[in-house]
């Protein structure tokens, strides 16, 4: 029969797999846009020429493979490894898109691990019990358009097809001609799906939380809840040599006391919250005139929607203690909302047995970034993997992570898709 | 003889004098770029069109007055009421240029009543002792080539015209082209004169000082010291999201503490000093990355050299203990070092006798803007004048000076001209 139990470690040539998944990722960091050097990092941005090709060719690769595959109409594409059983899917992967000038790691390695499991598992078990499927989401970075995960929000509901025209980027080229100018070959009708009861990713951490504690494998409990303001201060624009201290509204000082209140207040809610002022301009901004309105933006994050509401709530009152003191006015606009997803606890649980049982140093952790895996939380078991990333590098050429740390991230999706796709229990117990 | 003495105040027809000085400010005032409406005040930058304009217009109007005018070949044009005796000059007036988008009373006010000041002397005492000129100074701003003060600067010696050619304009237009490109007719050889006994300065106060404490007029002791610097700060970007607040090397929250900083210890050290950061820029500015690096401006000014030099110091320790406490680092780049000018002591003894003669409230006070009077203070007696501003506006269209204190400044400088210009103590004295 298919669907062999292991009980203590997976069997087959795992070092071939684990050359066969660095290859990978060697190769698709190729496909890059091609008027930048190799120290300008990975430009992929979707439906890109570039992008275009990378899909193409791990098309071919997963058919190599030996699984079995298509596309969506949105250009997400799927290798597919039948199961004994009809049903539900399980499913893993991740993006294919990166950042401008990007790193090779974020998206691509999900992918590419993705990819070599099956191709593992499908060599050293045979069929198994459950379809398990690779996926490579067509978007997730919000790079080109400004909107993010167009890949895996079409397959989950949140974004269909038909929204497509609605969206421009910095050229003026809608998302439906973009989207209808690439060629994927023949596509297999709409992108959304209900039958998905697994999603699994692994995906580098992009943080330092692992390098600095010295853990190989982030298991995430939970994606981050996030909030998304601006915050405009008008004060009022003077001389800078003829108006005394003391007659001042001076809206960059107000910015600044509030800069400084939003890092002592998420330093004393502590860990997960994270705040950050990313952006900050000054008008006029001029060397000899007092600033007479700044505009920052402010984002915040953290894995309970109670505490994200109550620091909110907190900075708003310190704003307006700030803006009284300082006669200046401030106004708070609230952009994003987005609420945190839990990861299924039982894969959470499932992680940890395996990291053990492989002697992997683990530690359950929350994501501060958000990820596909956050779009099938409401309707599948969905579960990440982190891996380290050296100085916690991302979205820039430097991003890095050791093929070692690498290939014990594979290792642990290996087991948790035999478990999820071979194991008897696992289909008795619905996961 | 000329030089009637007049003891309490100046005869004649002071209500005339009055009119005729708010007709020229007026009149000045259309002499702007066309392009805008009224609402966007008045642009009249160096050598355009608009500026030759008014300069040809205010020469003509000196003639019409009955001064003898001239163009130096700079552009810089004089109005000249020849003295009985010969010798050294009295001169007053101000620049007629403008910033972009200026008001109508920063340097043409000290044009026009310096220009109908001297009429109203001819017309009610006839020739003075000693020449008296007014004079419309080319440039002062700085708003078309990166350099001020060059009209007085050729003056004084700070500039020659030999240097024009170095200056371009963001057109590319240098400094020189546009020199010759201006018409003002026969002119008077080089600009630099060493016949410069006394200058007198009438402005507004472009600061809040006056208004606040309801003074007519200030009597300005010195113009303020400067010193300009750029601070860079090196932090490390990072995502907003993986980042942990005590992972962070924020360089956006390192500035926010200098620049409240620099706050605190300006108030401490208290007026007359002023530290502004009026210009500041983060990189990468992105609402979800750590700003990695960020870049201010600090202007800082006081009479006091011994003041500016301690105070620069303590913000130099401040930084340092910033920069090690947050480990980010910290550069700080000096980018100018003005000393400060003293306006001569008995012309401000002379100007605060005037004031209490007439019924004028008045105050000593530093100017913390820069101004032509401060190129004549190294080799000739300086005074300055100052009149309120309203809330203090400057360098906008709101700029604004009530009618009556307007007048209020002509008188004051009337009387001191006559004092410098009629009287035999003065000349005896050397002024």
């Amino acid at each position: 029969m298919s669907g062999a139990k292991a009980n203590n470690s997976i069997s087959g040539d795992r070092g071939a797999a684990a050359a066969e998944m660095l290859n990978l990722l060697e190769e698709l960091s190729c496909y890059t846009r091609k008027d930048a050097g190799a120290e300008a990092g990975v430009t992929r941005v979707l439906y890109s020429p570039e992008w275009a090709e990378a899909q193409r060719f791990l098309m071919k690769r997963m058919e190599a493979f030996g699984l079995c595959t298509y596309a969506d109409s949105v250009g997400n594409i799927y290798g597919r490894l039948e199961g004994v059983h009809a049903g539900p899917v399980v499913l893993s992967g991740s993006h294919i898109d990166t950042v401008m000038n990007g790193g090779k790691y974020d998206g691509a390695y999900g992918v590419a691990a993705a990819v070599t499991a099956l191709h593992y598992l499908k060599q050293t078990y045979g069929p198994p019990l459950r379809s398990l499927e690779a996926v490579s989401f067509a978007e997730e970075e919000g790079s080109r358009f400004p909107l993010t995960f167009w890949g895996s929000g079409n397959v989950t509901g949140l974004y269909n097809e038909e929204m497509a025209s609605q969206y421009k980027d910095q050229e003026g080229i809608t998302l439906k001609e973009a989207m209808l100018g690439h060629n994927l070959g023949e596509q297999k009708g709409l992108a959304f799906r209900q039958d998905v009861a697994a999603y699994v990713e692994l995906h580098i951490e992009q943080g330092m939380v692992l390098e600095q504690s010295g853990t190989q494998i982030g298991v995430v409990e939970a994606i981050t809840g996030q909030r998304r303001a601006s915050v405009t201060i008008k004060g009022r624009a003077n001389h800078a040599g003829t108006t005394p201290m003391g007659m001042r509204k001076d809206a960059l000082a107000a910015a600044a006391e509030m800069v400084l209140a939003i890092e002592a207040a998420a330093l004393k809610q502590g860990d997960p919250l994270v705040a950050t002022v990313g952006k900050l301009e000054v008008m006029p901004n001029t060397s000899n005139v007092i600033p007479g309105e700044v505009c920052f933006s402010l984002d915040i994050r953290h894995p309970g929607e109670d505490v994200l509401k109550a620091f909110c709530m907190d900075l708003e009152r310190i704003f307006a203690e700030i803006s009284a003191t300082r006669g200046v006015l401030v106004e708070l606009k609230h952009s994003l909302q987005a609420a945190s997803s839990r990861m299924d606890p039982g894969l959470c649980r499932e992680l940890s047995t395996i990291c053990s049982r492989r002697g992997l140093t683990w530690r359950r952790m929350v994501s501060g970034a958000g990820h596909d895996a956050q779009l099938f939380a409401p309707s599948s078991k969905a579960a990440m993997i982190f891996v380290p990333s050296r100085e916690g590098i991302s979205h820039a050429p430097e991003e890095f992570t050791s093929p070692e740390e690498l290939v014990a991230g594979l290792e642990v999706l290996i087991e948790l898709l035999y478990k999820l796709g071979y194991e008897e229990e696992a289909e008795e117990a619905g996961v």
